[in-house]
């Protein structure tokens, strides 16, 4: 009965799992639209245009960004990110739910623009986990480790603007939680409002 | 990780089927608490004072307003309806989730009461099954469900204060898609501030 898709922010510390329990997600269940970020920064190895990131020149973000062609964009030292509007309008309007992984800053701007946004934050079942799986990966130095451990502390002061917070203790079951609680989004009266008016219609012409 | 459990109010037009919804759902699922209201009125033929409601005299409702009792109540006509107060908090504060049945105006008192609160309305497919159901019944004369029909008229246009609705189109189903409602409800930031503390602490910890 919904009449457009959800706008999804989801948001996490670095190393909790947000693109194993997103890809999983995505995998066992249709109606969703991953939006690809754009940015300035050049690819990192391994990394693919289009999947990853549109990487753009600055020239080329620039230009999007006088025609308002950005849901949000912001800067981050030397390099831009932002998230490309129109993919996001138009797989709303076909009734897709849109996913956007992004950081708290974007996260915020997007609250702003768009007051129906979910927000979402993933977090680990516990900082031990975190430093665990941080450590476990076994590709980042203890300075780094030790850095993103900072940053989550950072963080977490503005987790209280976030909607929801959902744990990842587990990808396969973190990704059907994740699930239900989009899905569930559709039920927000706000979301239901054209339905409301033909039932409302409807019992009108009965009397 | 949820703290607490959620209150939770449904409210649905008259033969919209809630009760069937609702029993479906407890006896699936464990975690609810199902709150009993108290009125003055008479009990109808079948019902249980303590199941159906707790059935009352004006005295014995007047003397629990006067101590607060009440999470709220409302005169309708000649008799009051109310929501005693201690089931409630003492179930949520056993991490329960409790579901009050009640009434727009009940539930729209319970929002006051109770912020967190969440509002749920139950609808029928289409006004057109609505009428069918009613009349399927066999029990009611055409007036008074003409009267039924012109009352979910009416309150139709209060629905927008309510947080979510879902459609009943199959019980088994409506269900279930209330139980996911209702747990992701426990996601929710506020929900989780102790947690959230929790992770801070440890995060803190480590620097």
């Amino acid at each position: 009965m919904t009449e457009k898709g959800s706008l999804i922010v989801l948001s996490g510390f670095s190393g909790v799992g947000k693109g194993t329990v997103l890809k999983k997600m995505m995998a066992d269940h249709d109606n969703y639209a991953y939006s690809v970020s754009a940015t300035t920064r050049l690819p990192r190895e391994g990394e693919v245009n289009g999947k990853d990131y549109y990487f753009l020149t600055k020239k080329q973000f620039e230009s999007m960004i006088g025609k308002a062609e950005f849901l949000e964009y912001a800067r981050y030292v030397d390099h831009y990110y932002g998230t490309p509007k129109k993919y996001v309008e138009d797989k709303l309007k076909e009734g897709k739910d849109v996913i956007l992984e992004i950081e708290v800053q974007g996260a915020l701007n997007i609250r702003k623009m768009s007051p129906e946004a979910v927000l979402i934050y993933m977090l680990p079942p516990s900082a031990e986990t975190l430093k665990a799986r941080l450590s476990g990966r076994g590709t980042e130095t203890a300075e780094v480790i030790s850095g993103r451990l900072k940053q989550a502390y950072e963080e977490i002061r503005r987790i209280d603007q976030y909607d929801y917070v959902i744990v990842n203790e587990n990808a396969d079951e973190c990704a059907e939680r994740l699930h239900s609680l989009i899905q569930a989004q559709h039920l927000r009266t706000n979301q239901n409002l054209a339905f409301l008016g033909r039932i409302r219609e409807e019992l009108e012409s009965f009397s």
